[in-house]
């Protein structure tokens, strides 16, 4: 508190700590396994009160894709259980992530009567469906206990681990959204089991975008065994492929890139610093997504992984690796099946997104691989260093039919 | 991050500090003051790349009913200083804060293009709009910074200096919201000089709140200066009626009202503590302002008032307070022309909510008038006490009609 001379002027710091679980589970849908109900209960007394309420109630949001897959699983599990819970199958893809949604789920929380701090709302699908009920819980009373259960290897390795929920408004992505970490995220390996190769792809890229940013023994297991990790879809290994590595090769790596990320994130939770190694990767991406939005479909996984690879030839061209560093980096991604070059992804494009950047991000601030599983910060990338490492990308990277008609 | 028999898992702690700043101004829309447009702001650096803008831009949200009054200084303010300002008067009246109207401000911030790390969203008007205006600065992009200029007394003294915001939804009040302080409020009490009586003591009865639970100082100013205090307005007082302790009074009642809310709220901004002493005034009357929401208009703090005189009899019956001190109170509240009784906060009433207290706050914790500007917290109030209550209550409050009746 300070006077000055139209009157008194107060200051106030106030501190809040946000405290949340993430955990590796076997089975989360085996009624034996109490995590789902109760895995983000940190007391004895808490829990007790938790466990007397009766009936128990949940509000259970599922991704209808999910649903068809394991509903039957999900609806046994409550009923083991004896908790009354609305089970909600949604269509939480990218275009109905928006406003009429959220408020569809905020309806059935607060009419379905759980105790908001007992019982948290429980999120079951990928990072569309982890956003939506993210964002309705944190609204909902200002802040409703949340828990997250990726189904997608994205969801797991990249939506579940940080605070940020969002949803599309005004016909832009992510133009509403809150900070609000879940109590809980349950991390179920098994459930990575139903993908298809390109959804495994597209996770595998924020791994990688890890391993490139502070993992070198992360890049180690990924250059090593990224085709097989996509081919095994990150279960563990029969002991032949996995070699000294042993099976658990897969989880090791799922550790590895949730722990990194962790680190990188809980200082910056509210992403008040600009200074974001975990910005590697989703500069050049978020043109190139625009760009592309209405012709095809590319996922966010591989325009990061697009990129990524350009972003690596451009750290090359400035002296900060080799060349061996450099082509050991693409072909990791090529190994994990991730396109490395789009041809939309040229001059301008570049140049628009270098622009956006240092408006946004107050300066560069661009994370670029400095060696292997090591990357740094600059601020002094020239136009001409854009360019070159524009055609040596292409070089490097595009179908020879491009290279050949250029 | 420790290993669990289902494999790893990971305890996360993510601190947060929110800053933000309560400074009284004289006469905020006067061109030459720049409190506005850059008080919110704490270095030179963003001063400079804030001034450097253009042209610079804001959105402004005006209550319409303030807008008729100060539409023509507002708009010229703007104008003075070259902003590009997108001044929209709404009618921020309890029955419109929803969703749509959320959506509406959340559209034209989006539209307007304001730089959103420098140019904060502006709410000017009563506690509603304030209210309405934070949630959809909150969830803009997952936190836009606004500043609240309040216009009522209520707002002045209760709504500008939390961080709570809110709209109602499926049909109930303040279902969902957000707990992000404003980077700014702006005090300007020359705004309550064209509010009549009945909202002066409206605001009046958050402030006695605050005397009778934590000021003896600001006790002691009520009660000598009331009358007077709401007569004028919360303006400068003439010399002859201020006596000893001066024309400034208001500014002084003001100021600990400010003061010592802000040491309530600030360490428990987001209410993860249920032991508060601002709750007092506020347990009773919830349930009051439900059941006469639809037969008559009670202000809010007219509930509150009415909860605080039946509190300070309960405290009388528990033996916290003396005859003598009870009937000040009462007094005190009368010379603000606060409502002390209500006949609808009955039995049945008193007793739900105290079954609701005790629900939501794990306990009854009930803060209680313990002497001159002092209130404790409780736990052990009895139905025979609450009854006992109830009938003094009656006998000392209720018109002489109704006793007379009974």
């Amino acid at each position: 508190m300070r006077k000055t001379t139209t009157g008194t002027e107060w200051e106030i710091r106030a501190p809040i700590t946000f405290s949340y679980r993430v955990k590796e589970t076997r089975d989360v849908l085996d009624p034996a396994d109490d995590s789902l109900l109760f895995g983000h209960i940190t007391d004895q007394a808490t829990l007790a009160r938790a466990k007397a309420r009766s009936p128990m109630k949940r509000v259970v949001v599922v991704d209808e894709e999910v649903h068809r897959l394991y509903g039957h699983r999900i609806e046994a599990y409550f009923v083991a259980n004896k908790v009354d819970a609305r089970i909600m199958a949604l269509p939480t893809k990218e275009e109905n992530k928006d406003i009429e949604l959220t408020l569809e789920i905020a309806k059935a929380i607060d009419e379905h009567g759980i105790d908001r701090r007992l019982e948290p709302v429980i999120a079951i699908g990928g990072g569309v469906c982890m956003d939506i009920v993210g964002f309705a819980a944190s609204i909902y009373r200002r802040r409703t206990p949340y828990i997250r259960v990726p189904t997608t290897l994205m969801g797991y390795v990249d939506a579940s681990v940080g605070a940020k929920s969002g949803i599309n408004f005004n016909g832009k992505k992510n133009k509403l959204g809150a900070y609000i970490p879940p109590a809980l995220a349950l991390l179920d390996r098994s459930f990575l089991a139903t993908l298809d190769q390109r959804q495994l792809s597209n996770g595998a890229a924020e791994i990688m975008k890890m391993a490139l940013v502070k993992s070198p023994e992360l890049f180690s297991l990924l250059e090593r065994h990224g085709p097989t990790l996509i081919e095994y879809k990150f279960q563990d290994l029969p002991a032949s492929l996995a070699g000294a590595d042993g099976p658990e090769v897969p989880q090791r790596v799922l550790q590895l890139a949730i722990g990194t990320m962790l680190e990188e994130l809980a200082p910056n939770l509210w992403e008040d610093s600009l200074v974001r190694l975990v910005d590697f990767g989703h500069i050049f991406s978020v043109e190139l997504e625009m760009e592309v939005l209405h012709s095809e479909k590319l996922f966010h996984g591989e325009a990061v992984a697009i990129d990524m690879a350009y972003s690596t030839v451009l750290a090359f061209v400035r002296g900060h690796i080799d060349a061996d560093t450099r082509d050991r980096i693409l072909s990791a991604m090529a190994g994990l099946r991730l396109p490395v070059y789009h041809e939309a992804q040229e001059s301008r494009m570049i140049a628009k997104a270098m622009y956006e950047r240092a408006k946004f991000s107050q300066g560069q601030k661009m994370p670029l691989p400095s060696g292997e599983g090591i990357s740094r910060i600059y601020n002094n990338v020239t136009e001409e260093q854009l360019e070159a490492a524009l055609a040596l990308h292409k070089q490097l990277c595009a179908p020879p039919s491009e290279n050949e008609l250029a």
